[in-house]
């Protein structure tokens, strides 16, 4: 195997490949990164067994002035040469596979020479056969990561919500996360081809490939989704993205979300989430990491205490406060998550009672915007 | 005490004086940040017994829109109320102490109420009574910091190679740094006032100090400098930066630099950096942390190798060779440390034997320039 390559370019599809390694791999071919090279081009791949990803680099895009001089294929030891490869000082760079394994890279006066794997020895990528690609528009779909993954549970005590739970069906795509203390839900139109019209799909993919997908894919138009038993591969221009699906039940979340409230606030989202990280200033210092927000008439005031530093107060400034009064106490943690998703939109934040989940969804007259992304927060009781 | 202020430049201010607040500190009230109050403006203090920073906010500089409503003097605790006054929504700021020693900060609707301490609790810091008063030019003597302090020890066992040997005599300031393993020194003239020519001094500053104070000094012209028997004061204006000395014999250091050389290698600072860097990642992998560098007749070469990964050669290209050949072993991270210092200057690297000490100097045909800088580096011996 040799070839020349514009090392900018190699570096940024190095980079996203690079996501899928992992340092801590039992299987230690998967420390590597595999690169196998023909004339049309170049494929980077790598894997930490959940996640895989496969950057093919062509020919025929003059900008990589990739030129193959000979075919082949070797794994090299991927934080190592992701390293050398930044450090390397001219913009052109040669990898050549030698006897006995030994890679050379060389750019301008420096050559290295690298111990590496034989290419055979790495393990083949899930084969997704299928007929049934599900077409998503990209940026909808980068936010529907981001609207939902912060729900996601970080621990391994229940695998199942460390996942998305998707559903596709009647021509759109619902995502749900919790981690039983709060939700996260949206939902977005897709077009779904006539022959696959009548189908329906529920995926449970684990959150931390929805991140790293999101980070990767670039701003194209649309992305293609395909499903397997136990994998789902998302593929883009050049990209091809794996990931395991989690197996199991995932719980039923509509009963969760409550169908009416008492009181209503609408308050602009980045002024809440403002006044909240002030709150939580205090909160994080004790034991019991919870603020309070009181709804009077006329008067909406957040605080927070902790008993070693001191207290604080804040009367918010809102649009629209109608309904029942209420004290209601919660993670300020949790708000603060679920007021990021809204940017500076406007929102209804939605109560019931003290000591039942409370709502955020966008303030917006559209009923279908306003009920196509929820946030749901359980309260803490404090008495 | 309640005054009002400009929040940012509050916030730079205190930023400033935290540099001296450590959170592990076995004097609780050294975590928290004093100020004191008078007509003519705000003192911060902080210490934490071996650095001692004060810095002064006068009510005459209108930027600071500081308005006295009550004079009086508190102690806060330092990092929430720096946390507290970042995250404020406001550009004023008002600061008042209540009953109990409760401390009141709002801006805009919030308010915080603290738990704060007595300022009478607070030590006194070392009064620096002295008419010798030396003028160090700032930008000059920040370059002296920067030079000498990277070759600090950072180990306690010889508690008095962890601080910069400063010599002031004949007109001239010298900083000389060793860790034993490499050595840095500094010349700098300085304007010394006549009723003080004919004094000498002889200060063992802690680097970790000199660097705080190259950090908070602005580039003013000068900087005033006074010495006692065991603190060090450096005022700018508005600024107090006290230092405790370290106190024993520095080692005589001017016996390690050798006078003359068998071999010298003229050569940019910034390409043999780079080169070094990229030898430095595969010694990096191995046991011993040790890159060669061979000069013979025109070729010079770096290299570097770890068993598990492999090597690297890099043939250098240079201004100038001449004198005896020579193989020669060194850590590559003094030999890093050493020519950042020098930024994209060429630099005259001398050297005596592969045994022994060679030295880095800027390359200049001026001989006072280039005998005001001077690094040296131990070599390894590798048979």
């Amino acid at each position: 195997m040799k070839f020349t390559i514009n090392r900018s370019k190699f570096t940024k599809s190095l980079t996203d490949v690079l996501r899928a390694i992992s340092s801590r791999t039992t299987i230690p071919v998967l420390t590597g990164v595999k690169m196998t090279i023909d004339q049309s081009g170049l494929m980077l791949s790598g894997s930490d067994s959940d996640i895989s990803i496969e950057i093919f680099i062509p020919v025929s895009d003059e900008d990589n002035q990739l030129e193959v001089i000979k075919e082949g294929g070797i794994v090299l030891p991927a934080r190592i040469f992701n390293e050398i490869v930044r450090k390397l000082s001219d913009e052109k760079l040669t990898i050549e596979v030698g006897d006995n394994f030994q890679t050379s890279i060389t750019s301008a006066h420096a050559a290295f020479n690298i111990n590496s794997i034989d290419v055979d020895n790495y393990p083949n990528f899930p084969v997704i056969d299928s007929n049934e690609v599900i077409t998503l528009p990209t940026t909808l779909f980068k936010q529907v990561i981001q609207h939902t993954v912060i729900a996601t549970s970080t621990q391994e005590s229940r695998p199942i919500l460390t996942g998305v739970n998707i559903t596709i069906e009647n021509g759109q795509l619902k995502a749900v996360a919790t981690d039983s203390h709060r939700l996260s839900q949206r939902i977005i139109p897709i077009t779904v081809p006539e022959s696959l019209k009548d189908k329906s799909y529920k995926v449970i993919i684990p959150g931390k490939s929805l991140t790293e997908l999101s980070k990767i894919i670039e701003d194209q138009d649309t992305i293609e989704m395909m499903v397997t038993q136990n994998q789902v591969l998302f593929k883009a221009e050049n990209l091809y993205f794996y990931s395991r699906l989690l197996e199991g039940y995932y719980p039923d979340t509509n009963r969760l979300i409550p169908a009416n409230s008492a009181t209503e606030l609408t308050i602009n989202a980045n002024d809440l989430l403002q006044a909240t990280d002030r709150a939580s200033l205090l909160s994080h210092e004790g034991k019991n990491n919870v603020i309070k927000l009181s709804i009077s008439d006329n008067h909406v005031e957040l605080s927070g205490n902790s008993p070693e530093i001191g207290t604080v107060e804040e009367e918010l400034e809102y649009i629209e406060a109608k309904g029942d009064s209420l004290v209601i106490s919660f993670n300020p943690d949790y708000l603060k998550d679920a007021l990021r998703t809204f940017g500076h939109q406007n929102v209804i934040i939605g109560f019931t009672a003290p000591i039942r989940p409370f709502t955020v969804i966008p303030a917006d007259d559209n009923t279908e915007i306003s009920q196509s992304f929820i946030q749901l927060i359980t309260p803490v009781r404090t008495y």
